[in-house]
């Protein structure tokens, strides 16, 4: 098996390639924000979202193009969130990528209707017929997508890490929902979608669902790591913010070598959900590794 | 015929009804941003979306509860834009249907998430089984509504809002344009859903269309009539705002009279093209009429 660094930037370059398709030419008197849309999108990433999607559709045997376009839709939909929380009234980040933000970049208002732009096509490419020859399908990749990204998903979470900057008393169960919500409901959607496309067996979709819960806690808890052992080059954006603002982490509660200890046993158990597929799930057992050694 | 202001008050109840019941309730930590979302959709409006919908629909034998949803659904975008419309980075108005703008009332970091958990929960919506049987249906309003939205409908249109405020020599074609992406894009949205919803013929989606157009367009000069001569208690937000950003509208250009003239002109022209539906599409031309005629 090839190591996964290959297999990343393998399905990196794919997603580029269809999200340079994807996303529209700027040209006209609106080619800002169409020039804010690619700088958010294209600017790299390790597109660990798309790589999920990629290794399960590929459990079902769905079609290659398929699976681009929903990945696509993903990184979309991803790209617009780091836009917004990195927005003064958020986050206020100046670096993302290792690059200004698109609010540095452009303006806010550039980078809120960029953000916004973003959203919509992602519904847009998931509703399109080249995406899937099912329309039933399309619009259950649409409603799942919506879910994950809505104030019960994604941008719940995100609610909640704001109100948390003021709370240094969160419980670990209280940081576990926000970070299921944060970035828990993207990754797990990333690995339903394969399963949406591949119309995949209840049972099936159980298990992967399973996966995707543990891999996403324990990606969560490396990015609290990283924030307070990575340096800000490595990164690609500042680090050691929460541990500035007092914030409760993974790591502040647990310290650095249970929090460390509990990623790996999720990876673990990440993997073991995957028994089921045997062989053919050898993408993704390599991800749960992947996500706990990585260094950015 | 009963009067319109009637119809759109039965409508407005109607969907207010509905969005009541589509909107989450606020409970849980993340309460702050689901209350913002109630905040920003609940707090009036005529609901002239929500009227073309339910008008467009019953010309074609639609369920009444299929087209509320998707009415519901449309004023949530619509909500969603006007949140960050208002938001400082961009038009920067404290006030919106008479009451504090949704960033004012909360905050911004509160007000940028609210609106775009409302847009997810736009195309949530639509997805939904309950909305209408068909599959192809349900994908083709989140298609139509994604295109409507984003950066070559709504969301283009504000872009080129933004930068239009630094122009004073824009041309009428300019300005029409902008405004066509900016307002029409989801009041033509509004009519092709109703047609989507009943499978209309392409001949009558053509006719539908060509009303949404020129109806749009009429709704945007009056708008900028009002500016110009409205009172802020009567329209629930700031007026004279182009004006004392020395903005070119097409009232600045055409002037106040030729502004009406035109508007009505159009508002006649979008009333022409009903023909093919004859006496059925009374409310749709009573539209037109209200659209021209009124004071807020």
């Amino acid at each position: 098996m090839l190591p996964i660094e290959t297999s990343l930037a393998a399905v990196a370059a794919q997603v580029n390639d269809t999200l340079g398709r994807l996303l529209p030419e700027p040209s006209g008197a609106e080619r800002r924000v169409l020039d804010a849309m690619r700088y958010a999108t294209m600017g790299g990433g390790k597109r660990i979202r798309p790589f999920l999607v990629m290794s399960s559709a590929r459990l079902f045997n769905v079609a290659e193009a398929s699976a681009l376009r929903v990945a696509a839709a993903i990184e979309m939909l991803h790209s617009y969130s780091l836009v917004h929380d990195d927005l003064p009234a958020m986050d206020d980040s100046d670096l993302r990528r290792g690059l200004p933000s698109a609010h540095k970049q452009f303006d806010e208002a550039t980078a809120i209707l960029a953000g916004d732009a973003l959203q919509a096509l992602a519904f847009e490419v998931l509703a399109h017929e080249a995406t899937h020859g099912d329309p039933a399908v399309r619009v259950a990749l649409v409603s799942e997508l919506a879910k994950a990204a809505g104030a019960h998903g994604m941008v719940g979470g995100q609610m909640l890490d704001l109100l948390a900057e003021t709370q240094t008393d969160l419980s670990i169960g209280a940081i576990t929902r926000l970070q299921r919500l944060k970035t828990g409901a993207l990754i797990s959607y990333s690995c339903a979608a394969g399963a949406i496309l591949g119309k995949a067996a209840d049972s099936l979709r159980v298990a992967l669902a399973a996966y995707a819960h543990d891999l996403g806690l324990a990606f969560q808890i490396v990015d609290d790591l990283l924030d307070v052992e990575g340096s800000a080059e490595e990164l690609g954006k500042a680090t050691n913010k929460d541990t500035a603002a007092g914030k409760a982490t993974f790591v502040s509660i647990l310290g650095r070598e249970r929090a460390r200890a509990q990623a790996s046993l999720l990876a673990q158990q990440a993997s073991a959900h995957l028994e089921p597929f045997g062989a053919a799930a050898g993408l993704l057992r390599q991800a749960t590794r992947f996500v706990v050694e990585r260094r950015a």
